[in-house]
């Protein structure tokens, strides 16, 4: 009961992180995430590519089903390389992105108290017998803390009012 | 024991949090803090200031003793004032920050799961009783993220390798 309580808590803290970062994506023209969030640095087209990236790969680490482009992980998470990024056009990465967010909070929302303590794919049963807190709700709390990280650089786009 | 579990892994990433913000403060010099993490946006002064004031305020939130600088609030959360803001130094904001984070993480390792589950002081009992997710662990999670997003941005003032 109360480890429901607070795991409803974790999975509403992601919710509300998607809601503020796909309003604030959605408020950009593509022309505006073509931009830099500062001089010489990521763009928000880069951004897009790797949140949808990052949120796909949640799939394979809390076993929740296919990839569906396993082929973005590299451009945009392991090795930043701009001609491989420059294959995807900012539509897609965008609507890459709202479906793994999408998908992935029906996922969270039927996922009983056990499934949440249970080991991610990236820990072996060894390890995770000596260290229980690498369970699935530590990937949605860092997975929270890694859009919000990027949400606040995406966020600089945004016209002033 | 399952709360136990989860509550400190609300506590781990509050804590990898802090210390990957301090880490990027440590980096910066002053001049470098003086600046705006893009143009026309807040500068790293601004944002050392603002996460001051917001993590001095859990003390207030979540009943841990007084707020050292509540001063600090009007200029730096409630209403950016510039003049309200040039009263302080940059060397003061760093170390009310840091303070208020090594004070903050004593607490918590002390607070008990019942502790973590009460209400914080910004919502009635009687609210409360209806809404159980307003207890002291909301405040971690959500100021928690919070951090993460103006670090997103604190980061951007780190020259590049």
């Amino acid at each position: 009961m109360e480890s429901k309580i607070i795991i409803n808590q974790i999975i509403a803290g992601w919710q509300r992180q998607v809601a503020q970062t796909q309003g604030i994506i959605e408020k950009l023209s593509n022309e505006q995430l073509q931009q830099d969030v500062a001089p010489g640095r990521n763009s928000g087209f880069y951004l897009v590519g790797h949140l949808a990236a990052v949120h796909e790969n949640i799939f394979k680490l809390m076993d929740l089903g296919e990839v569906k482009h396993p082929e973005l992980m590299k451009p945009f998470v392991l090795k930043a390389d701009k001609n491989g990024q420059e294959q995807y056009d900012i539509e897609f990465l965008k609507t890459a992105l709202q479906e793994a967010n999408t998908t992935l909070i029906e996922k969270f929302q039927a996922m009983e108290v056990a499934e949440w303590l249970s080991r991610h794919t990236n820990v072996s049963e060894e390890d995770f017998a000596k260290e229980p807190h690498r369970n699935k709700l530590s990937i949605v709390l860092s997975r929270t803390i890694h859009m919000a990280y990027h949400t606040g650089q995406l966020a600089l786009l945004v016209p002033k009012a």
